[in-house]
């Protein structure tokens, strides 16, 4: 499986480098700004990155939850929308909020460790994100995701047929049951080498720091 | 009634003066490290700052909740009790898990309340802060806050009657009603004068940009 062989490679070759695995969920907002900032931030401060797609379905459904919070708690959602919106502005990253919310993310995921397996992984994981927070597209439709794949000059129908295959559903299912272990409770999540987790968009910088450490 | 005047000369004298209403519950983790930074914060960026107490157990009850959601969800409640102590070691800020946890702050909040009317308000609110998350020391019980009065030079019997009066009780009720309307949902919570609405201690910073605008 590639993206076993993948972590085989960082854990030996790469385990006295500071390094991050970066957590993310594609329905989850907050997540947005970390993807599209993570990645400058991290080389400037020389911390490796690893992109650990997982969904928070089954963890927020062990929580009790089977929505979204931000819809089962209105105001902590309209607060969210918001902040949101005050966090992307400054940013230069377009906003609209999506419908329906949350998404169905289960293939945008699978299909994100299929590319995270390759060289254009994190360029689809940010057109994903760009798509649905700043385009407001339904990235629960498999066209979407098409569209998305095509653009980045990849054979759409290929990459969607590996990431329905058993391997990669497996490979989703075991990085999520790993991210529970983990203790990770929501998303972004940022995890070091020596397991110190950090939770939320807003904690990006402290964590780079304490991989840094 | 001694905390309306004040509100009153507040708005009426400061109405164009950039100015924020820091709203605080002295059993919310995360309050504790935004009531030791706001003053310096705020003065460093020319905001007047408004302490205002109140309560948030009848504001989760109404999400259904009848304990911390620290307490409800574990994991976020493991994680919380790091990061606190991330955040305070930086700080040089005494960090203790207090127990009981959540504390009763019924009687901390009232008398909050008859504090703020005079001049020593927020050396009493971070001397309960001090005590409850630097000492672990449960400010619930009616001592410890009457050890706090007596340190700070006043006289605690007094204080404390005129904090169980009905005037006190109806204003911290008052209050809270107050940020339930603004759509305060978690502490702390910052309130400009334009009505933005920020959450959390990493939101300070925010807040205090916000309010200059």
């Amino acid at each position: 499986m590639k993206s076993a062989s993948r972590q085989s490679r960082y854990n030996h070759g790469m385990s006295h480098a500071p390094a991050v695995d970066f957590w993310f969920e594609f329905a989850s907002t907050y997540s947005y700004p970390a993807a599209m900032r993570i990645a400058a931030l991290a080389q400037g401060s020389g911390v490796a990155v690893r992109w650990r797609p997982f969904l928070l379905g089954p963890i927020f459904k062990a929580q009790g939850w089977d929505d979204s919070p931000f819809n089962i708690y209105p105001g902590k959602g309209r607060y969210m929308w918001r902040d949101l919106e005050r966090i992307c502005t400054p940013l230069d990253l377009p906003f609209r909020q999506p419908r329906p919310f949350p998404q169905n993310t289960l293939l945008a995921a699978r299909v994100a460790l299929v590319a995270l397996a390759q060289d254009w992984g994190e360029d689809y994981c940010r057109a994903v994100y760009r798509a649905e927070f700043g385009e407001g597209r339904n990235v629960g439709e498999p066209s979407a995701i098409a569209d998305i794949l095509i653009a980045l000059g990849q054979s759409a129908g290929a990459v969607i047929e590996q990431a329905q295959a058993d391997t990669a559903k497996a490979a989703l299912r075991a990085q999520t049951e790993q991210a529970q272990r983990l203790g990770i409770f929501g998303a972004p999540s940022f995890v070091t080498a020596d397991g110190e987790l950090f939770w939320g968009n807003d904690r990006l910088e402290a964590a780079l720091a304490w991989a840094k450490r």
